[in-house]
């Protein structure tokens, strides 16, 4: 394994309209990610092993916005400043799961 | 767990001389990533709990072209279509990890 916490954020944008939705019409997609990024710079999280990328389209679509923590496998579905704040300081800096802000799509 | 594989696939791009390169330059990027879409498709690997996805640098540009594969951290530098069809046919339908393309990048 060569990151402690691999951080994928969907920036997936579909079509107003489109049946699917999308991850950025629900407030995430590029706005979730320059959010962690800015936050993942302040906290200089490479640092520990903590990587974050965009990433196309996650599935699970109904759940986002959405991004997803690997190896752990670990979904969440942010909405605000201070969800990703809680997510930056407990999870990737403590390693202690926000589990009020998970998501388990597709169970 | 909701992918039994999540597959990422670099698909950065970077201008010529860059000092860091990129895996588009190195043969990987959007050609990796539709080579690798065809053969999802026609092996409807969505059936069998396995999801692909572009995502943004992942670090370890020296080892690129690269893709990873979570939960289990297996990261992989295919070079041309043979590579492509091995890790379909060997992990992704069969569980078994392809050594020969396989990198350990950051260790």
């Amino acid at each position: 394994m060569s990151h402690k916490y691999h951080v994928f954020v969907c920036t997936t944008s579909r079509p107003a309209g489109h049946p699917r939705g999308c991850c950025t019409s629900k407030g995430g997609g590029t706005a979730m990610f320059d959010q962690m990024m800015a936050r993942f710079q302040k906290g200089m999280l490479w640092e520990k092993g903590v990587s974050l990328a965009q990433a196309s389209c996650l599935g699970f679509c109904g759940n986002g916005p959405l991004m997803v923590v690997y190896p752990e496998g670990i979904w969440y579905q942010p909405v605000e400043a201070a969800d990703y704040d809680e997510i930056v300081d407990s999870h990737f800096k403590k390693g202690q799961v926000v589990e009020r802000l998970r998501v388990n799509p597709g169970h």
